[in-house]
């Protein structure tokens, strides 16, 4: 295919680097905009209260006319959570899926009353054109079914990007595409954008074939009922239980919405070919222990999770038993360690024999690479140019690292954050500029209109309360009609510290008193007011709560 | 010595079992009671805004006359941090503490200007002697200095502790006194109470002597400024990073109150011998970068530690450079993981070297000994009954399991609740009895005034934040004065969303209005806002904010 050349082809990252989350990268060609991915990001740490983070959509706003298509890798949310976001904010003409990801896609669609028509199934055989790019596709290994780098043929050289991947040579599902990954980097990759998580970890990650078989051993030893978490994307995982399960002579009932929809697109999808082991609770309830296996979800603790009700006694359904053995088919993802823990506790509390993958490391495996994959992905595709997506800072350096020893010149190596630009120009890579690219927050319904304003009250509030100063003032008398009124909330316990409270009303009184003026001024009245109680406040509770006076003006309002 | 015996003799726990942190064990007998620590609990997960958790004091307030004493295992803040609101509840007669302890806990009690002179330092060759029990000593290894089991002999049989330990057969500080738990042993042992943290964890933890080795090897291969963060109390460590920059012609600069503390407590204690090392940070800023270590707090990622800021850039004294080397001689406490991940890209980012646990095993070491070390201490005491402490559950659990492993009856050991008491009588124990051992949370300076409700108050305003409505009514002509006053924290940006505060402005005055009968009932009123505004706020934004009606009477109150 031969393009018309007389510019550069822009490749940047809306979100993805410096994170793990919210993928989105962008080649922009002349008038043509490529997406690839379009992820969220579950928050963490001190972003409470924040459903998701998702990318900054102003640059795609402003350029929503050169918008071609969005090509999606694979359907975990980190790849697809964002796409209902991004179709209320641009039009998108058209979205290119693999197969496994469309069920995800439509059902989220669904849930948020959203039309789209647009919606196409790629397979590895697709090229898809247009007027100055051509896309490709191969097939990777990771742990979710139909997986998918991606190749981006532009007038400038090829951009390559991996998508989440793993080598595993005796995989679960079908064969990575290592022929066509060697036939992309024979031909040429310019820029390879390559998945980054596991890079600080050394050698190649275990086998999925392996959890079978330490998944059959669990399952052979016990005779009580085999309770297993995992995550419900890993249809991998889901049908390896599936057959332990039949090899074994064990029914299996489903627990979780997430895990009914994954099990249920995927019998839709064909990657699961039969439903005949599934039993609904009652049944479950009704078989023999030795002949039942309870899926679940909750395997990072999530509070309202199956396990973790089952763990708390709370579930409807299922009651835990003495010789129930639970297995937790996972890791932990960062920044659950305590709330894995508490479910945990629970569950030994309960009498039950616990697996994790810290006991027992077989149980679990990575969907990401490690470090030798990762560089046979880097020697397979012998790119001019690296650069590191998919990961925090200290993994992007470490992937760039690996990549100068896979004979990449350091130089041509990008550690980039999210917004900044390279420029592809007749196969060479500069750095050029810079797009807005922050991070938006969606709480509730609402896009983006959390500022960090309103996260700052939420911490403050959530460390320290409130408390809510209300005097009634009479502007045309100049006087304080009644004491202030204090309600607080997360402050103090309210029944133990009338005192407390009526201190914090005298001290607001003689405040407002002494700055009632010829004119008031409402700003100085409440500047007095916070001025003079939270030192106090301070003082007596070693507290710092949000003080929120409110001046109402009674003749005013009359 | 003989005692009288006529009755039992009562163990428990008011902390220290299921979880990690704020130690306290008590053994009772007859009218007099013998505590074992008093430790805190920093909070995790969902306690946001606690400072401390500590234990609850209740059932020694209800029998203060009979304490006689407070013995101290060792210095760490789960074992001592809540000293000082023990004696601010109630009376004790005389506290003793190993020597490295007593400088921490003077520190603590002047800070809180609290005034105590029954501060005694006990060695392993000292007995306390009561009218009914009389107190041993044994030494033990841990990371810190002076770390003690205790054995209490009582009318009924010999109880011991062990406090926090390991085995290290090359230790840094002096050995743990093997001879004397074995005599313990011979002599007979009712009860053991053992610390269970590393229960999970095979094998026999690494000697410190292997850190030392692994820190050398890393002084010695570079050549710009090493950075070393760890825990301040951790003196063997910070021993060894003094003889590693001693042998390596490096001067050592501190950072961190808590660190500076540490060391000065050290120093005076004879724990660490030479101060000729010690450099101002303005100093250290002279030197050249091979001839300067800066040791610094913050191993956990702490937002204000000397690390955060060296990481962040804004530490007023330290600048990182190209080729500094940053190493965590540490491991993560769960919960830590995300703040520890955000310093370490912090650190890469600005180019550094950095070397963690994950990634260089060697250069850190637990205090707690793993199961094969368990199983020692459980062979020499040869208890006839075992109650593992220090742990969550499924560390007492698997602790448990390895007592019977070493022949302990299974049902001769005891996996209890805090609270839960034990009946030791004649060599026999037994189950018996429940005293109160609930959380008590410390926020600011005020002990136990935060109930659950304002810690859900808290927990919401966190997520959703507070909307304020104040409607001002004229109860003696049934009128609403005005407007309903609409205010919000936390809940969404108030410029952009002028037009639906606007309608929960309306919806308040028609919910206010609706109920202004003959005689106006707060309640209802305030009732039939929030059931008015809540589903609104919850359709229009998909939050749940706390919504705080305040209704006042201006007629009333004039």
């Amino acid at each position: 295919m031969k393009f018309f050349n007389n510019e550069d082809t822009k490749i940047f990252a809306l979100g993805g680097l410096g994170e793990i989350g919210k993928n989105m990268y962008c080649v922009m060609h002349n008038n043509e905009i490529i997406i690839i991915d379009a992820g969220v990001t579950f928050p963490q740490g001190d972003l409470i209260g924040i459903d998701y983070v998702i990318p900054d959509f102003t640059f795609l706003k402003q350029n929503e006319s050169k918008i071609k298509a969005l090509f999606i890798t694979h359907g975990h949310e980190d790849h697809i959570g964002g796409i209902p976001f991004l179709l209320q904010s641009v039009n998108i003409p058209a979205i290119y899926v693999p197969n496994q990801a469309i069920g995800l896609i439509r059902k989220k669609l669904n849930e948020r009353n959203i039309q789209y028509k647009n919606l196409f199934v790629y397979t590895e055989k697709d090229k898809v054109k247009f007027k100055n790019m051509e896309v490709e596709f191969f097939k990777t290994t990771h742990s979710i079914p139909d997986s998918h780098g991606i190749a981006i043929n532009t007038p400038n050289g090829t951009i390559v990007a991996t998508g989440d991947f793993k080598f595993d040579f005796t995989p679960v599902g079908p064969m990575a595409n290592l022929h066509k990954m060697a036939t992309l980097g024979n031909k040429g990759v310019s820029l390879l954008l390559s998945d980054s998580t596991n890079a600080l970890n050394e050698g190649m990650s275990m086998s999925e074939s392996r959890v079978d078989e330490a998944l059959g051993e669990i399952f052979k030893s016990h005779d009580g009922r085999i309770i297993v978490a995992t995550f419900a994307s890993n249809i991998y995982r889901v049908k390896h239980i599936i057959d332990t399960c039949r090899r074994n002579g064990r029914k299996i009932a489903i627990f979780g919405r997430s895990m009914e929809t994954n099990i249920e697109i995927s019998i839709e999808s064909g990657y699961i070919k039969n439903n005949d082991l599934f039993v609904t609770p009652s049944e479950a309830n009704r078989l023999p222990d030795n002949k039942i296996c309870l899926l679940c979800t909750g395997s990072q603790g999530e509070p309202l999770a199956a396990l973790s009700r089952i763990s708390n006694g709370t579930h409807r359904q299922i009651q835990l038993k003495d010789d129930d053995v639970v297995v937790f088919s996972s890791s932990a993802i960062p920044g659950n360690a305590v709330s894995i823990s508490r479910t945990i506790n629970k569950l030994y509390l309960k009498g039950v024999k616990v697996y994790t993958n810290t006991l027992l490391s077989d149980i679990h495996t990575s969907g990401h690479g490690k470090a030798e994959e990762l560089k046979l992905m880097i020697r397979l595709m012998k790119p001019g140019y690296f650069m590191p997506v998919h990961g925090e800072y200290r993994m992007l350096k470490t992937h760039a690292d690996l990549a100068i020893e896979c004979d990449v010149p350091k130089e041509n190596t990008f550690i980039l954050s999210n917004g900044e630009i390279l420029s592809l120009y007749k196969g060479k890579v500069t750095k050029n500029g810079i797009v807005q690219a922050s991070d938006v927050y969606v709480d509730g319904n609402r896009i983006g209109d959390i500022s960090n304003a309103v996260m700052k009250d939420r911490q403050v509030m959530a460390t320290d309360g409130i408390v809510v100063v209300i005097a009634n003032v009479d502007t045309s008398k100049n006087i304080l009609l009644s004491n202030p009124n204090i309600t607080t909330r997360g402050f103090v316990l309210v029944n133990y510290n009338f005192e407390l409270l009526k201190e914090l009303e005298e001290i607001s009184k003689k405040a407002i008193i002494s700055k009632l003026k010829d004119r008031i001024n409402y700003a100085e009245v409440k500047q007095e007011i916070i001025g003079q109680l939270a030192p106090y406040i301070y003082d007596k509770t070693g507290r710092k709560p949000i003080i929120l006076p409110v001046i109402m003006n009674i003749k005013e309002t009359k």
